[in-house]
């Protein structure tokens, strides 16, 4: 079973209150690109693993989703995301990703936002996926990227210019990475780029795009704090197709 | 036109001696991940991008390709190519990657090695390169991964463990990167492995198989250098499908 550390009150009360949790899509830099990976959303029935509040769970079915299920690992997440709708085309569940087996074609769109570096068993859970879509879907998904997580003390340094810099070792050394972040302790899985990929290739999908997140100029001009992100990617984003 | 370092006499006689001109494809490390995403070569019509003496050419050849063209910017590698070999179905000449016209279909299997990172106009090449190939050929290539040569500054440092370290800066600023190896200022180009796999996608590539170069614990085992490469990717290695 993955780590459940969004039930832990400190970590619950502390993400409740990032920017993203605060202001929804608005306050998540990387929605646009991950936006732009989406397929037409009319009539399709969706899934969103690890919908934490559910914004994107709403957004789907705002934007034309005919259903959607979004699945959490956290109770408090769950109970927080079914106060915020009772639109009866989305269905809120709690589960967990490292065990749960969705019906086979029974989606048209998955999508997961910064949820499966947190999972151990990637390859069981992208051949799940795969089986869970119809033929022609779309898999969109951000995580952490590896050479954020990579490192044993991933931090900001300085180069001899002063310049941001971030120290990457352990690289090829894939598994659990245990940082202090809103709580001591979280557990997460540093996968390469290329395990990544190769994990989601040999379960059946065809890569459509991939996207190390990288603010926009206009980003940096109206949040000049997201300027150290062009130092180190952050997040990768996928778009795959079934 | 590319930069053409290895015809630069200090340049030249500093690569002469890298275990890899050596020793051969023996010298090469990656080689075995590379060599494991090539197709059966019986009766293919191969090409050999940034041959340099054209070792690869040849194992191409001797493994059952129907004939190789290598192609490279440097007279002097291709001097040495020619003097290796006698056999009519290898052909060895001179050209520029960021100008090389290949004819339509006219192969069955290109390759590089560690060249790319020396072009500018990557997508102009991928385009062409995929005209070049009958319909599902393979592509496969390496290049210095991004990781490694992003930064102003790329060298090991040390954590506050002793770790060996590679700071990266500068990851998402794509372009040329100055760099001392073997001679002064050998110009190359960062680009993201976003970018790298987004373009091979948009040429009309399928992308088969990535790998993140690691040596192997025997790899460690006979040559204890090696270890370090755990810490940092150095080389991105990519199969592709037309």
């Amino acid at each position: 079973m993955a780590q459940n550390i969004y039930d832990n009150p400190d970590f619950f009360s502390g993400y409740s209150r990032l920017p993203r949790q605060v202001h929804g899509l608005a306050g998540a830099p990387e929605w646009p690109a991950l936006c732009a990976m989406f397929p037409e959303m009319a009539g399709k029935r969706a899934v969103d693993l690890g919908c934490g509040f559910g914004w994107v769970s709403r957004w789907l079915r705002e934007n034309g989703a005919k259903a959607v299920l979004g699945v959490d690992l956290s109770e408090s997440m769950i109970a927080r995301a079914r106060q915020t709708t009772a639109d009866p085309a989305i269905d809120y569940r709690l589960a967990d990703l490292e065990t749960i087996a969705l019906s086979e074609a029974a989606f048209d769109f998955a999508f997961s936002s910064l949820t499966f570096h947190y999972i151990s068993d990637f390859d069981r859970l992208a051949r799940m996926i795969h089986r869970s879509l119809t033929a022609g879907s779309h898999f969109v998904f951000s995580i952490e990227h590896p050479v954020f997580m990579a490192a044993t003390h991933p931090r900001w340094i300085e180069d001899e210019d002063g310049r941001k810099t971030w120290p990457v070792n352990r690289y090829a050394i894939e598994g659990e990475r245990r940082t202090n972040w809103l709580a001591k302790d979280v557990v997460k899985y540093h996968r390469t780029i290329a395990t990544t990929l190769n994990v989601l290739i040999r379960a059946g999908f065809v890569i459509e795009a991939v996207d190390e997140f990288a603010p926009s100029v206009q980003q940096i001009r109206e949040n000049p704090a997201l300027k150290e992100e062009l130092e180190r990617p952050m997040m990768l984003l996928v778009s795959a197709r079934r």
